[in-house]
């Protein structure tokens, strides 16, 4: 593409360096900012400045906060002996929005992915086996993607806590409520049935 | 959504007010950049602070440019007695990317829109006729959109401009290079056929 202006140019380089965004959409974005307030547009460019440079990450669980600790961990109404193991704080916040969950978490920041050159070192493995070590957890609870990523690092961290005493339970993996049987895959219908759960279990929250 | 820290939410308010961006999507963008260099992060956000800071408009043809006049304008090899009329910068750069055309451009910042409260004082139509009015223009090219506001704008513009004395044209309308006619609508087709061209000018440039 051949810009018009070196500062447009920027801006859709910027924008398009974001995963999922290309040079057509990063333009036309940029020209629908052109069309804003100057003031807004300056908030937009200062939203991420501030974001880049006064981010905070909890000191327990490794999730986003705004202080030492996040609203979970300072909650003193949360179990701080049971830990959910996620990915990352997307799957933290949709868990939190379920309200179902009383316990705390533990933020991995990714998924072992030998093929992504992801080894355990690069993810807050040894921060959680000091945790189980140290602290007073009952309960580890494995809520990761079931991926061949999410099984390979639950099968790590499986391996590494094992032998520590805690409960290791992963969320149950089965059929999707809502789902017909008729179109689901035959792996998620045989594990379902060999992990069949005692039927008051299995209603929907 | 219940965000932990008040920077995300507000870095996933701002960019989710883009087009076509929602909260979810918005969200994924800030935790990607939380995983970038602090260096580039500010770069980003400081490129739209000085994007919308300043950027110029072309005097002349009220394109995007870095100086008072856009590249195009301040060409002297353009021929600045033709004027093609398009709704904004992205026309200008595809037909630019084309290098068939040799003359200026017209940037009218968008089409009459009665539905969307866009009237023709809202674009740059009086412009359009004061140029026509004052300067050598021997030739005005309509090229917008084939929509209804595209053909709108070009009703109002052509009846300002007839009399005028200028030459007044449209770029072809008919089958795109490429199409197959089984699948072309009638309207197309139609206008294709009522509108046919001497062979020669029809060939794929």
């Amino acid at each position: 593409m051949n810009f018009p202006s070196k500062l447009v140019e920027n801006a859709v380089n910027q924008l398009s360096r974001l995963p999922g965004i290309g040079k057509r959409s990063a333009l036309r974005l940029v020209l629908h900012m052109l069309k804003q307030e100057k003031n807004s547009v300056e908030q937009f460019g200062d939203s991420f400045i501030q974001l880049i440079n006064r981010i905070n990450y909890c000191s327990r669980c490794y999730g986003i906060s705004d202080s030492e600790f996040c609203e979970v961990c300072s909650n003193p109404k949360r179990d701080i002996e049971t830990i959910c193991i996620v990915e990352d704080i997307r799957v933290m916040m949709a868990i939190e929005s379920t309200m179902q969950y009383k316990g705390v978490y533990h933020i991995l920041g990714g998924l072992i992915s030998p093929m992504d050159g992801v080894g355990p070192n690069d993810i807050r493995a040894e921060e959680l086996v000091e945790k189980v070590k140290n602290g007073a957890v009952k309960e580890v609870i494995f809520a990761l993607s079931t991926t061949m990523e999410g099984d390979t690092t639950n099968y790590y961290l499986f391996r590494r806590l094992k032998g520590s005493g805690v409960k290791i339970s992963s969320i149950a993996r089965g059929i999707a409520i809502g789902d017909e049987l008729e179109y689901t895959d035959e792996i998620t219908l045989a594990t379902a049935i060999s992990s069949r759960m005692p039927y008051e279990n299995s209603l929907a929250k």
